[in-house]
């Protein structure tokens, strides 16, 4: 027998969307008719905007043409999308195009990017956050040098940098599941702690376009000293409902280690990616122009106006909640003497609503419920109006 | 600093590509009015056939429908092109739409899929082959670990089974860069090896749509005792011009160690990867309709014969050359004496022809050339009269 990853037995995590589809086909098999309320998945709720799909439909039209086939692009994606990525979400930061690259997802990047690093170095990971980032570390054998750094109420939810030395921190804000957005200030704390430890910091910024508080910035490289110790991820899933189109972008600054790591990240993805698809490109470049802005950020709205409607709701209800102002997320704290599980139950069988059970985003997320505010007008009131039978 | 993973710096090949945009530019500055013949890049050179593109218009146009729309897909792939695939690409093998998982290239699984073996295996990879399996071998600190199987003149271009012990083997069949296919019998040598030293076979196999010699499978799993031990990788980049497209798939069989790789590759794609773009792979499943493969099959069949003209043109011209039977390759003997960029310089001055010197798919490629047959009937027959002129 191939001798295989014995590192693949370390994912210990509980996959908590299993156990809800099977929670969720009991319910259904028992009241067939039941109408439910789905506020679990972080995933679009609205349809593709029409610039977007028309740019798609164009540039895929263009590629049946002699004149306008497309072959092989290039792994790093094509000069026209980064340069509308420099120009239109980078603007005031000077991020040239060469520091963009293209990918089908942040998912993928936040993972791949482990393999620049030497395998001692010590990886701070936030607890609760989105969990690929400690599950691929525990993939590459990485796991005895993680440490977690906890996100709890006393923290305000925010990982904190720590007094003992990391090379490399992952960062998620806004984040992924507490919906709460790191403050200037705070990332500066956290550029500080990169400058005095030579560490480098990760930030996964998926959620930059829900951002309306004036004190966090939509990109790190907004603060001073961030281009020398900071790589961010971003994502047109989020900004532009892409999740069904697979299409993220990467920011390697040149002035990380002068040069090494983006020279290293550009090596690596020509031998392991072979970039992305060309229309996609297109409609990514198309949910940047004047009417895709505007389209997508209507959606953007909407999805904001919905976690205003289930924060004031709940707290209303008299329920402790954060986020939703600066991400689609909902961080709802579970009564006292209640599990994430037990209180994930209630809901379902009280509220006929899913949720998602805290648990599943890390161990300091027991006692929380996250909701996803990627939902309708319609689907954010009824959820309201059946957590009262909570009360 | 953060410490780097220092195995990049083993990555010591020379990179042929920025070489010969170099050399071109400079011939291109000299005679900027030149008409250059490219039978360098295996790239698509006949635009997206009608099919595929209407299939991806109409999925995209879909998702911008409140009934239509759509958001993640599955990881492993949606399953009507799962189920088109098990059905029309494996449909004697008995491949099961389960062991089928979509991806958006076959260069990504090819080399991600070390990541499901231990450190310790010791990998074959032919020489010359598609440089990727090295080269992510390489990054993956297994440089140690990989032993060269030389496909030379004197093993007809293929790899043949060591008497040593191997515990992962490459193949590339038809295989990129020689334009050579392995026979039922030479696969099966080393299904017969893979069984007896509990060996795993990594069959890439993305040139499946150009075999035409009847000795040669089009998919492994037509020989008796491959599913225990063989891990196959195909690609729509090949069969349906989707270079500028991305989407492939690769078959873990469940009988290879009672279906553990097939769970841990489904883990690792779960954790790493979001799936592949919905209208794409509409696209894709559309390539698979008899309309798709009519038009598809048609533009490899072109190529097949752009691959006839220059293999018997080149023979006529007195050259050694073998491929274009069963891939879309030339692998053409350099004259005694000179070496492979000696060559392509010659090639390039005198006949205004863009080649690959064989040197840049390994050591054993020294000594060739490689010409892609990804072209069209008229640059075909320029180039074998401008070759006159070799003589």
């Amino acid at each position: 027998m191939v001798q295989l990853n014995s590192h693949f037995k370390k994912l210990k995590r509980e996959y908590v969307f299993p156990i809800i589809e099977q929670k969720l086909a009991e319910v259904r098999g028992k009241h067939p008719h039941l109408s439910i309320v789905n506020l679990g998945v972080g995933d679009v709720a609205l349809p593709l905007v029409p610039s977007v799909a028309k740019a798609i439909c164009d540039a895929t039209q263009e590629m049946t043409t002699r004149a306008g086939m497309r072959g092989y692009g290039p792994s790093e994606g094509y000069s026209f999308l980064r340069e509308a990525i420099s120009q239109k979400c980078y603007g005031l930061c000077g991020i040239s195009p060469e520091e963009v690259f293209i990918s089908d997802g942040t998912n993928g990047d936040a993972t791949n990017v482990q393999e620049l690093f030497s395998s001692k170095c010590k990886i701070g990971i936030p607890d609760p956050t989105y969990p690929a980032y400690l599950d691929s570390a525990i993939i590459g054998g990485r796991l005895s040098k993680v440490v977690l750094l906890p996100c709890t109420e006393e923290s305000g939810f925010c990982p904190v940098p720590p007094t003992e030395h990391l090379d490399v921190v992952y960062l998620c804000s806004p984040n992924n599941p507490t919906g709460v957005a790191m403050t200037r200030i705070q990332l500066k704390a956290w550029i500080d702690y990169a400058h005095r430890e030579k560490a480098l910091l990760l930030l996964d910024n998926a959620y930059e376009a829900f951002v309306t508080s004036p004190e966090v910035p939509r990109s790190i490289y907004e603060i001073e000293g961030a281009k020398e110790v900071a790589i961010e991820f971003r994502s047109f899933s989020k900004s532009a409902g892409f999740t069904g189109l697979r299409c993220a972008y990467t920011i390697v600054p040149k002035a990380i280690q002068k040069g090494k790591l983006h020279a290293m990240w550009m090596k690596r993805q020509s031998i392991k990616f072979n970039g992305v698809s060309y229309p996609i490109q297109k409609g990514a470049e198309a949910s940047l122009s004047p009417e895709g802005l505007k389209e997508t950020q209507t959606q953007v709205y909407e999805y904001l106006q919905q976690g205003k409607i289930l924060h004031t709701g709940l707290s209303k209800l008299g329920f402790s909640c954060v986020g939703g102002q600066d991400a689609p997320y909902i961080w709802w704290k579970v009564p006292a003497g209640k599990t994430s599980w037990n209180y994930f139950d209630e809901i379902l069988e009280k509220c006929h609503l899913i949720s998602i059970p805290g648990r599943g985003f890390g161990h300091y997320g027991e006692g929380y419920i996250r909701l996803s505010t990627f939902t309708t007008a319609d689907q954010a009131q009824l959820a309201l109006e059946r957590l009262c039978a909570l009360k």
